[in-house]
């Protein structure tokens, strides 16, 4: 394989349809935020996408079958409403630097052809998150960003960059007048954050319309809870330990010196 | 050279023939198990496949003379059974991201040309193995895995990731249709392992129903455990001098603080 | 995106112009020294350069905004002289080897297109400046050589390298037949630093004969010289405490020897 | 500067020519001997290699120009002997893998254009020399490994890689019928070795039936002497130290436990 490809699964007509992109990143938001969506409307493989800049391993599956890396885009027939929606999710981002900018490229190739007119990516934002995280949403729309906004994201300040594809697609995107806008969950980035997903997703669903049962996340958000509870136990006596022997070393010195 | 390239030495109908891989990697479990098997049945030269993804030094053979790193093709004609085979082992795997899809690429290029239907690859399984190396299967193909299985291979768990070309030819030849098969021999990984690809071995006959002699294997087995037994002597020597240093450090802030 | 692309905004004929270019770098000079001349003499825009080989995040702006990172021509038409200018400038230099010969033709490309034949790069020199910052001078052509030695700048000794964008566009663009010359403002190279870029300025006034007005640029020398001071009192500490460790060590070795 | 280029200077009609390649290497011994030979027998410019995979950066001369790192072709008329010469050398080898498979292709490729039916490499071997360094010889040709071997170089043993391009064109050679012979002078390789490379143009002018005046590069070797003997200086005192402080950590461990 020397060049990312996509692999249709189906061919339909969309009405309108919107993208919404989330792949593994800080927090693993993008990704979760995105799956969750698209296994609770049930939508439909679409394609696949599969790339040379993607890690060089394979998978095992539950059958002990294996599969490559991949992007994946689902579909959603959403009778009620005025935009159908097309999801890409996936293992894993592009690995080099010109990697990056080819799957971007060829994501877009595919949104063009599926006539998209806006996409929504997602992805995490670190931050030391005290509450309820926020969602910072960044857009080169301002009409999108005004319903980010009005849907209770916080705007971005100016400088901040946005790493990997949830940012190049916004910025490749205004090439082709498709209108983007990406959505930030505050996250502390080291673990898989639910939580920040879930607050990403109820700003999607008003930005949207859409209204999804969240009652499956808080679950995910009580499990993940129990692993940041360990983890910070480990940190705290890691650190503790640190100052110990910092301390140490200090009385070493000035009893020397 | 800008492309991988395969040079084929001799032309040859080969009867439904089976690719089996074995490259350098965990163990070296894939290029002894490939090697031993090809010397055994004293396959003959195929092709010759050379990338400018692989090292970029030459070696010096015994004559004095220098080759390119390669990869090699080595043919059986299997008077008594179904299958003729085909052998693929080399020096080297790709040293880019990039290069591994490419060069698994070009392979499966060369199997298809031959009318190469099942692929066999081989690799190790990094584990702290006690006694008689298992041997872990996974494959494209529910028939294929179901007769590893029978040839007493155990089901791999889901998740696992099967790293190079050992994996990525399945992941690719599933888009040739082209049924393919993982054998995994557990390995601590960090010397070659004959004992591991004996496993293999002994899988793959029961498997292709053919039938080499394994003294030569032996012999390489009881070279190995001699140098296994020095380096596990080295690593004690080491394990017991750095808790020593522990204790000393820890003996030590006990003293001060 | 597969390649690197440049997006005319404007279409102008230009007066024999030449192109001064000033990309991100040791301390910051180039960048600094050209984005200054840009806006001193309200140069407009004239076409954008985006790459592959570029970071692949993007910058949010202060519209809540993104976009790619880039570089930038404007021109400026230049009544009273005798050549109008184009400069060039951006936000990063490409990231890989490949991508920096690639860039750099692109950028040649666009200046041939517009009938350039001269180029001047700004860049920075590592030195510990005392004074102020003086300015070294290469160039592959003698007459501007010459021009710039006559206005102040120094001759380099041979051997020194020029990394980056400001030293291959001069190598490449002996093969167009462009002449080009390499302004090195010396500098410290740890931060930001507007001092080196005004003595580039200086120089490059009295060489393309043009006047801009400076005192912005000595307010940015003001603002960048508090910061200055604030890291070198945290190195002197650094260094006071280093000091002092080592004399502890050599206390102990000598005690105990 | 997408690819690797040739620009040739002149055009001339050499006579059974043979190329003597010698890049920056182990102990610089390739440039070095290459270099000398070059200016000995007052070889003329013929051709220019550049390429995108060399460093990014540019050099200064002594007239305060600069230029690109590039190979350099040389022509060298022997109206006394059956075969004229052409010489490569440079500035520095290919900086990634694929590059150096391109450069070495581009070398072969110039080679065969010009009718080159033999090779000499050059590069530097790393071993702790005593007195004279010895000169190891690898080659596709027996004949040509014979006449090396007559000239009192060393045969090489088995499984020793040859790194870069001196190793590459060799490998490369046998695919297009050119028979190549690697001379490798053995050198602790931390500094450019001209003993080492002496070493290796004695056995050339052997080989080759030519003759050069050594006393220059006699001249060569009491500098560099001057220099190895204060960088062991330097070595010893380092040694000497850490031999110290290994003394004094082992007292206090056996102090404390």
């Amino acid at each position: 394989m020397k060049t990312t490809i996509i692999k249709e699964l189906t061919r339909i007509e969309l009405k309108n349809p919107i993208l919404i992109e989330g792949l593994p990143g800080l927090g693993m938001v993008g990704r979760i935020a995105t799956r969750y969506l698209a296994k609770q409307l049930k939508a439909k493989k679409l394609a696949r996408l599969y790339s040379p800049h993607f890690p060089y391993y394979v998978l095992v599956n539950k059958k002990g079958s294996v599969r490559l890396l991949r992007g994946e885009f689902f579909f959603w027939k959403n009778e009620a409403g005025e935009n159908d929606f097309i999801f890409f999710t996936g293992d894993s981002q592009a690995q080099t630097i010109e990697g990056q900018y080819d799957v971007a490229g060829c994501i877009l190739d595919f949104a063009e052809k599926n006539n998209v007119k806006t996409i929504v990516t997602i992805g995490g934002y670190r931050k030391e998150v005290e509450k309820t995280p926020r969602v910072v949403a960044v857009s080169t729309s301002p009409r999108l960003l005004n319903e980010a906004l009005k849907a209770e994201a916080l705007p971005s300040s100016a400088g901040n960059p946005i790493v990997g594809t949830a940012g190049l697609l916004l910025g490749l995107a205004k090439f082709r007048k498709i209108d983007a806008i990406c959505l930030l969950g505050e996250t502390r980035g080291y673990l898989p954050d639910p939580r920040a997903a879930k607050s990403v997703v109820e700003v999607l669903q008003k930005m949207l319309k859409i209204k999804v049962d969240l009652s499956e996340m808080d679950k995910e958000i009580e499990k993940s809870k129990e692993i940041v509870a360990r983890m910070q136990e480990i940190e705290k006596r890691r650190e503790k330990y640190a100052q110990k022997m910092r301390r140490v070393e200090e009385e070493r010195i000035s009893y020397i010196s």
